[in-house]
């Protein structure tokens, strides 16, 4: 017996469908978590990949997301969409709400959708490939818990923050970055943690403010910082702001104090920006095009890394030869159909 | 006799306006442009105070620059506004565009202004400020000259690529931030240059890519490079992008292209956005802006600064008790009078 398991990309979906079936999620949300599960495992994104299934039915089976409710759109403007995604996941209310956006898009060149009552599940990057697959240029924004102190300061009042952009490329894979605005992602600092690793000088405080290596006195009582000193803080506010209070969601702050200490997944909104280049261009879209592919060689043929390319390899391989998980992994989620 | 002089806003504008007139502006150029002077010398930014007025009438005696060209504005969607600048300063275009652009934010809840062909003269703060006194959040984004390197690479591809950010606040002057992509402004590597002083590492590498202190190095054959690492780099791709290729306009690279080596200002495109909150909430402003000013007030009351607290800070004194220049620099201004 291997200590892994091979799967196909379908296997991996209609096991993730079987798994968040039978914990109570209804169809609808299952396939759409399924798609996300399934991405995340074919572009060798682990965290977001088969093992997500366990934390997600562990929360399912807490009762604090639901299931089965399904998420109200709204049309706000010609250039607005709100989706009400009543405190279930993300993923259903995003691909329901999201053909209005890419339609909105493509009739006044801009739009947005505002995802209200959401709990966070995924990276933003499934989100604006998405777009970017109907040639639209995309942005995605999110605030998290306060975990992350700002510059100047020691305490939270920020959140990690991820902000998500693709840009269409004809015969390419999308331009795409998927970034936190902390300087580390929340659960490497966990990670090391668990390991009893020290941390980088940078990631994030003590509760004195001093500079640590310390995880633990991150988590407990201390701060994350975000990335890029007080330019990644300010870009990390704009994020607070334009999902939050602009579209009438919450701040991490708020997140936080909702969960009231029992370390939930952050209750919160989102902000997708869509805009068509043919509706934004003078004219020449093919010298639009290769502008910008210019700019992608010249950055490549220097030998520097687009951001993503690397899921984008790992995509070819499991598109080609399917993935692997461990068997332990593998057995782990098959008992969460018991 | 002092080695300062005292004006009055009312007066520094007055200077300016006599200045660029005289050199061959047309009135409604010169008035645009005066306000942004003013505005940059009553907030105590040097550089794009009254100082500006040496730099910009040289540019003006070049002729590289339009002094007169009345900008043309096209209303291209529900949600877009394109202003071509006709390779003029961008001030004018952006004021007579951004009244269509707020009518439009107002209308549709978001808006874009592309404004093209525009040679690039101020600071973004200004033009953001502008729309959050109207009550609108507002991002713009602008490419610059390709002099920055790519995460992971050591040759310029990418411009120092401002963001700026505005958030309207009651009561208060906006949140607002306005930064370089890029690790230093441009500016900084010169003065260090001129002063014999070295450069912090980070800022910028040599022509073989290794970090370097010496700004000369970086200037000639070296690269910039970007805050924040692949994070920053990639925020500065997604500038470059949005407020080149999407808009039908140049991006660094093209820019640096077309100025073949003659040192001039960078002639690109400049992307604004404009949200309005009334028309993105979900009917409880006044629990928005709550929340918004909780966010703040967790910043500054762990001792943290706000972005942009020292201007407001400059512009308070300024008001009160008017601005002070060196008398050598007021001489050299009213020398541009002969």
């Amino acid at each position: 017996m291997t200590d892994t398991v091979q799967l196909s990309l379908p296997e991996v979906h209609e096991l993730a469908v079987r798994v968040l079936r039978h914990n109570g999620m209804s169809d609808a949300h299952a396939q759409a978590i399924a798609r996300v599960i399934a991405a995340g495992q074919r572009d060798e994104c682990h965290s977001h990949g088969v093992y997500r299934l366990l934390v997600t039915t562990h929360t399912l089976r807490q009762g604090k997301v639901s299931g089965t409710a399904e998420p109200i759109v709204r049309d706000r403007s010609p250039a607005i969409v709100a989706v009400d995604a009543r405190f279930a996941f993300s993923q259903l209310a995003f691909e329901v709400g999201s053909k209005v956006l890419a339609a909105k898009a493509r009739q006044t060149g801009l739009a947005a959708m505002a995802i209200n009552n959401c709990y966070h599940f995924s990276a933003l990057w499934p989100e604006v490939e998405a777009l970017a697959d109907q040639g639209l240029a995309a942005m995605a924004l999110t605030p998290s818990h306060a975990w992350v102190a700002p510059a100047g300061g020691s305490r939270p009042a920020l959140g990690t923050n991820p902000l998500a952009f693709a840009w269409p490329r004809a015969g390419h894979p999308p331009y795409v970055f998927d970034f936190a605005t902390s300087a580390a992602a929340r659960g490497d600092i966990e990670l090391h943690r668990r390991s009893g690793q020290p941390i980088p000088i940078g990631w994030g405080v003590d509760a004195s403010g001093a500079p640590t290596t310390d995880p633990e006195a991150v988590i407990q009582g201390g701060a994350m910082l975000t990335f890029g000193g007080h330019k990644g803080s300010a870009l990390s506010t704009m994020i607070e702001l334009m999902a939050g209070p602009l579209i009438g969601d919450l701040t991490s702050l708020d997140s936080i104090a909702l969960d009231a200490g029992k370390g939930g997944t952050p209750c919160h909104g989102e902000l997708i920006l869509a805009f068509d280049p043919d509706r934004f261009g003078l004219g020449d879209l093919q010298g639009d095009q290769d502008r910008a592919e210019r700019l992608f060689s010249s950055i490549t043929q220097q030998g520097a890394r687009l951001p993503s390319q690397r899921r984008f390899e790992a995509r070819a391989r499991s598109i080609a030869h399917g993935v692997q998980l461990s068997r332990a992994l593998y057995s782990d989620v098959l008992a969460l159909l018991r």
